[in-house]
């Protein structure tokens, strides 16, 4: 256990706050994390790293990388790259990475039998699932089942797992339409189906929102709205996209004018609800609890609350696309939690994948498929991700992690407002947000360009941090992130503000 | 090494030609494989089974179930079901167990440190890629490149390949039709994709071939056109389906015929890529070397080469789908292989899965995008699947799989062919089919009942066996399956056949 508390803002140039004693040590999970980051080339990646992206280069794409890591050396919450650089990792893998690098329980996972032949007896899991699939689903995953969902479909990304909810969707839809579970398909519908034609392929739509990102299929992709070099030149279904809240910060000197904001996207939501029956009608509306890769953007719990009753009164499904806000982050195990929906109001949808490392589809049994085979693959998942997942959730429960990093955020919220309160960041962040949501925490900074000098200054002084949106910085570290990372943390992200 | 060679149909009830002396010894891979299948329960799954896919079913679809493995006790061909049924396993997982169950020398595999590690420690390929990938992949899975295709991007299953090669293929498409890789989007491409609309998101499309399959996301399921099921109430994209020849058998019998009919089906394929050049133009064509969920429907060398041909022609990129049929099991490592292509007249795109373990997409230089991130997502396939896949390449280049396997399927085809030219057949199969494809062989039975009931009696006679189409038999075994095996798999068929 550390029970050391952090010294007040007056008293130290990191400006954290003191804190309640944790429940929760690092030094339980990863006993010999390194102390702090350490840079030795003069940029990242050095000469070594950059000769291994070459290497890549010859096969693959190798504009997009960042950086070229050592995974066997990396450890806890530190990446090891191949130059031997040691970088504080608060981007951890896009958000995917729960617990840590080298996790020595995860490890010693990865060497059972049990995971051994799992990973090399791949099963086709429709068909064949293993003897013991339920009772590691019902010891794992499900235990973490969100409220009023109790029927899983696992799938083998987040992207998937949105498209085979649109497809339950689709179908559950039709199925109403169509006046229940045992009338059978028309001739029509099968014959046009085959063709790509309606009634058979049905022009219904879904619903997202503007600045969303749902994956990069070619379902998901129609409903992700982040940025024009995800989705020009690729086909799109003709989907509609609502506007969502633009929130001004700080919250409590704009509470008026954001009362108005999301009210007028709720409304101009319903009219698209509405105006889209008589030529596309949605059958799902898919909502990030904070839209991520663009932009780190929130909205009020009451919002969530109409946004899921409205799509309700209007017959479509909800869908809550929780692959990069799932499993703990935010403070509760999902983000969706905080909105206090009623018993019966759940959503229909919850997706996940990313730091879950399994991936699927949480929903209610009356969005089964009316028959067999119409929501089927060959994998439908992978078993070694739900045994990986069933032993972080099982860490995750015993280390307390949720609580530690709802508690955790809280503090470093406090420590970066009075960085970004003092002289260093004058003119240069803005919007500080996430308060209340663990350590999801982000800001923008003035301009695109300074946001990446930004991310990229930080890096050269050991901190690998990640972007989203246009000019935003978004914090995205492990569930055991603790104080003596956000000591480096901010004091870096302070360090590196005065140099901008 | 086994070098015994089997009696000829006139000596045993088998019907096993001889053959000659095989390069390989499934004794080295795996050392203590059954000597034969054995059903102790009255049906399959039997009780404990049942209990099982019960289990399952109170939070996933348990209609799909076909049998309940053990998977632990599973070895080699053999697959052991939860009520210790031993079954000669000629399905493989849908076709994508390469080598057989619990194969020592990937079990080491598993075990390794780097193998622990690559598991836990999962990266976001595209930025962070490990410091080993392009090692990795240049002693695995870029030492089976198809001729010509030397770029490879990794994904996680088959669908999301072929996603990534229309992806690949509109984007390059656009890129032409633009004027080069240098030419900038314009204003109107970047806002108008934001809202699905073209000329951001174009109205262009993807020809596929009707009973192909491709894959069940929204623009891999817009391609496939296997069975209505598989597409009812889900939208889809307004493209093209080509007809695929379908051919009388013997072919030796109705050269004539389907020399017409191959002509008939290009004439008409090449109509719809001239004709949609005025609504939706064609920016790929994909096709499978052999239809393999649509009922394992062939067509002649020239045939393909023809198709690749007249895509060229009409500035199509040509992708061809070995997901199921690629990794040896036709006798060439590539289906296409056996199509001749000239030099530059190689496919575009060769996408892969199943068997493989890894999943991807083969490509060439020039269809590599523009800019960074416009192909991409947070995973990018996985390490760990592409160190299996480098383990079981090297297994099967040492043990000369694909020779052995082609060398297995001829004799295996003999067999048959003497099967069901015999009474016990006549009248309820036909179209036997694959000859000089390895073991990828197949047949129709009368009806598609006839088909169903076929299968659930090879079950409990020992042999797990797949059907496809609407009444197609198809085997997929793996590529240990060697003569011990054929004589089970026909001598059960045809006492199968016999009691039918």
């Amino acid at each position: 256990m550390f029970s050391r508390t952090i010294r007040s803002a007056s008293k130290t140039p990191l400006a954290l706050q003191s804190i309640a004693v944790r429940h929760f040590s690092s030094l339980d999970l990863i006993p010999d994390e390194f102390s702090g980051p350490s840079v030795k080339t003069e940029k990242v990646p050095g000469p070594k790293g950059l000769a291994a992206s070459a290497d890549v280069g010859i096969f693959q794409d190798p504009r997009t990388h960042v950086v070229i890591p050592n995974y066997e050396e990396s450890k806890g919450n530190y990446l090891v790259d191949a130059d031997g650089n040691v970088l504080l990792d608060v981007f951890a893998q896009i958000s995917s990475i729960g617990l840590g690098y080298n996790v020595p329980a995860l490890l010693e996972l990865a060497k059972t039998d049990e995971f051994a032949k799992a990973a090399m007896n791949r099963p086709a899991l429709g068909s064949f699932p293993p003897v013991q699939w339920a009772e590691w689903l019902r010891t794992g995953l499900l235990t973490v089942q969100p409220k009023g969902l109790d029927q899983l479909i696992t799938t083998l990304c987040g992207s998937s797992a949105n498209e085979t909810a649109f497809k339950c969707s689709f179908m559950a839809y039709r199925q109403r339409e169509r006046g229940g579970p045992d009338v059978p398909f028309t001739k029509e519908e099968m014959d046009s189906c085959m063709d790509n034609h309606s009634p058979g392929a049905p022009q219904l739509s879904v619903l997202s929102f503007k600045s969303g990102f749902h994956g990069r299929l070619f379902g998901s992709l129609s409903a992700t709205r982040s940025k024009a070099i995800h989705k020009v030149d690729i086909p799109a279904f003709d989907w509609p996209a609502a506007p969502f809240p633009e929130l001004k910060y700080p919250l409590n000197e704009n509470v008026k004018e954001n009362e108005a904001e999301e009210k007028r996207c709720l409304e101009e939501y319903e009219k698209i609800l509405v105006e889209s029956k008589s030529t596309r009608p949605v059958a799902a509306v898919i909502i990030e609890p904070i839209l991520s890769e663009g932009g780190d953007r929130h909205a009020s719990n009451e919002y969530f609350r109409q946004l899921r009753l409205i799509a309700k009164k209007h017959g479509a499904y909800f869908i809550v696309d929780e692959v990069q806000t799932g499993v703990g982050a935010t403070g509760t195990f999902w983000a969706h939690e905080k909105w206090g929906l009623q018993e019966g109001e759940e959503p229909d949808f919850v997706t996940f994948s990313k730091k879950m490392q399994a991936a699927g589809v949480f929903h209610k049994k009356d969005t089964r498929p009316n028959a067999p085979y119409r929501n089927y693959n060959t994998w439908m998942g992978d078993p070694i991700r739900a045994l990986q997942a069933r032993e972080m959730i099982r860490l995750i429960k015993q280390h307390d992690l949720v609580r530690h990093t709802a508690s955790t955020g809280s503090s470093l919220a406090e420590s970066f407002k009075s960085v970004f309160g003092s002289s260093a960041a004058s003119g240069k962040v803005m919007n500080f947000r996430g308060e209340g949501d663990g350590t999801y925490l982000a800001w923008d900074m003035a301009t695109p360009q300074l946001r990446d000098a930004f991310v990229g200054k930080m890096r050269v002084n050991g901190v690998q941090i990640g972007g989203c949106g246009e000019q935003t910085v978004r914090l995205r570290p492990m569930l055991t992130f603790g104080e003596k990372h956000a000591e480096i943390l901010v004091g870096t992200t302070e360090k590196v503000l005065k140099e901008l």
